[in-house]
């Protein structure tokens, strides 16, 4: 029987600022990327999302990023190695202890925004998040970019890791994301976007953008959850693997 | 034969800013509380202080505070306890991330600055930290100042708490500090320093300002860093403590 | 002919987070009292409010707060006189930066949260704000809580101070607000905040919660416009006021 | 007669961390680039050194940068050009609010760390920050790096530069600054300094780190005054300057 699993990010509110329906999605997903409080997310937030996920038995996983509020973590910096494991380490800790609050625990690693864009190809950066977590605790899983060069460099470095696909993303023909700034790089139909990542589940393969037919290799399916239009896709895309007999499941689990 | 621990607050430097000698405290205390990051404290600069004091031996407490960088977490703050609580958590979460891949682990919580002196008499938000104290591990020891309502506080809630007194402050009769704004609030020379703290350790007695023998009790004694004659006065008390047959050993260990 | 003036909260958006509808507000009030950083606001979205401000003829006032953005300053904080002095000034320099940019002035100031409820009573930190406006700018106006002590205190020091009433908020027969902690503090029946602010500005009354009648000296009225429903709230009183007769007219404008 | 002026980095203390010895400093420089809460400085902080300034007859720049103040200003950001205008409108306004309340007021803006060094070459963002200037107050002079594209760039668009050079830096023969990275890079003797200052003032030339001789033009030498040895270095330089006859005069003066 064909599984997935489907993760989004979540705990993005800040303050007195929410965002995102997190109470809706953790009905949809079952791996939850939650901000760690450097590019979104305050501890009490973050608190109540991981207790809503721990009712669920939704997996946790620590979205770390830059330390860039103002820029939500989608702004490129150049950290020392340093600074970059040091803030990694913290906001990782800081998770599983909210975590344990919450009754559950961080199973997985998940990078934001820029720093995400990064590691998929900085070997630098890239090594430096990866030695984060393998100092923190190297049973984290890695959450990364199908295709992209850190999901070996992590694998050679010891970590096991989770490559992903963006639901409502378009691919180039070698297995890359459009560029968001192209025309055609988001794809706004719910059933489009189910009819693609149901076909990527079962046959591992996606219509890339030139309409060439692609393998993509993903153990998780990214759906986000930031627009009531967002939500509407996420449900789309379970319904339709649900529907179709797809198993959706957290990677972490057997 | 008598024993005591000295603990001092280190990790206190902030990016570019440095603040304090840790590396000469960590070879005069037997506990380091460690700045987490919302007074004062960067991942990187934290995770240094770290691997010094677990390379040392040093006992590591988590120094939680106010987040306010600016005011140092000297400010008074009314957070909501769900605001408390949640950056508590948070606060320790991350100090054990980092002591964890410094090879060493978080052994207990002292609060800093305005949020020491408010949990030492408000109940609520005192009980905000002995929740959150809890929540992450409650096996963690409080640390308090001696004599003040939090002690029995947090034991009557399943804690364990150790009691502290600072080296260089003057007491009221009634075992409260004089308030910093009075004359004669800080001792500076260090042999009178040092001499109070051996009699306090051998008789568990302190002369008050007002020149009566005090009774209090306190497993640790608080000795600061911040300046050259801060520490000066620290190596002085050492001295005259190890120098007349007490033990310094964390109260942690047995 | 009876005339007035309606200001609301306006940019407090930040970074990736919005909040409120500034556009539609700034077709509803005359005076827009516009987030300068410290408690929401960041330089680029402050930039857009007072841009449409200026486009509009909207009055602008800096909208000053307490340093802390995850509690939206809304917590209650003792800065030094210094810090808050520094602080005050900070604020309304950079907003008076942006407003040049924008092709318009501060014309006035407003203490937003802890901060507006802290000075209306507490003559320490009044002193200190009055003093920050009177060395960045004496000819700015000042807006203050209607019948709070530091309307004497601020025009005593010089300044020219305009009294304010909430739209929304139920009056105790003192004159004072009632507290939101206790029912029917907030009015959300459209109909009754307009005809209670109509009644205001003809005739200088307003019925308190005890039902009693109480003066009360305005030259502007406050309405929100967080929420549809504020919104809503605050075109009810503009179209009741001016459909009534009354002008609506910035307290700056002749 | 000869002439030029000193400029060194001020106000770059924060809360309860100090940073350099701005008094000393201020008996050293004619031009203060004092930095304005981004990467460092805080509002009550600024104050102090303004007033010094003012008193002394310093003239004052704002010190505009990245907002990254665990990084100092110091490392690469990649900000849009609405969120840079923003940002340094916002640095200056609040400097000049500042200003005005110390007795002063700003005359030039200096880029700091990361920022200075990518305006320096980098078009897009070198446009954003002279749109910035010249939409607060097109008379502020720029300083910028002598020979580099961005002096060019802000004449052409209307402002008036001031180009320096660094007291203690060693130059490439095309007239650039050699890396930090690179050996001989930062030259540590005070008379040799010294000479080389002078002799560029009095001449237009300096020796590069291969030997040549090269042409420089400027109309200011930064100083350092971050440690103790870096403010002898700059009393040198004023030393060697005076004592040799050369007026220094702020370039903002007749």
């Amino acid at each position: 029987m064909a599984r997935t699993d489907l993760n989004s990010d979540l705990g993005e509110s800040f303050g007195p600022w929410p965002m995102g329906d997190d109470v809706s999605m953790l009905s949809v997903v079952n791996s939850a990327n939650v901000a760690c409080g450097f590019h979104a997310g305050d501890p009490a937030g973050i608190l109540l999302v991981l207790r809503e996920a721990s009712k669920r038995g939704v997996s946790v996983g620590a979205h770390v990023g830059y330390r860039d509020l103002v820029g939500f973590g989608r702004r490129n910096m150049d950290p020392t190695s340093e600074e970059l494991i040091g803030d990694v380490i913290y906001q990782i800790g800081a998770m599983q202890g909210l975590a344990k609050a919450a009754g559950t625990t961080v199973r997985y690693v998940k990078a934001h925004g820029a720093l995400y864009n990064t590691i998929a190809h900085d070997a630098r950066q890239a090594a430096d998040v990866i030695e984060a977590i393998k100092a923190i605790d190297p049973t984290l899983v890695l959450m990364a970019l199908s295709g992209a060069p850190i999901v070996e460099q992590a694998r050679a470095a010891g970590l096991r890791v989770v490559r992903e696909v963006f639901a409502d993303r378009a691919y180039n023909s070698d297995g890359s994301l459009v560029s968001r700034r192209l025309p055609g790089a988001v794809i706004h139909e719910p059933d489009i976007v189910a009819a693609r990542m149901l076909r990527l589940v079962r046959e591992g393969r996606i219509t890339a953008i030139d309409g060439t037919d692609i393998e993509l290799e993903a153990q998780s399916i990214c759906v986000h959850g930031d627009t009531p239009a967002a939500v509407s896709i996420a449900r789309a895309v379970r319904d339709a693997l649900v529907g179709n007999g797809v198993e959706l499941k957290s990677f972490n689990d057997g």
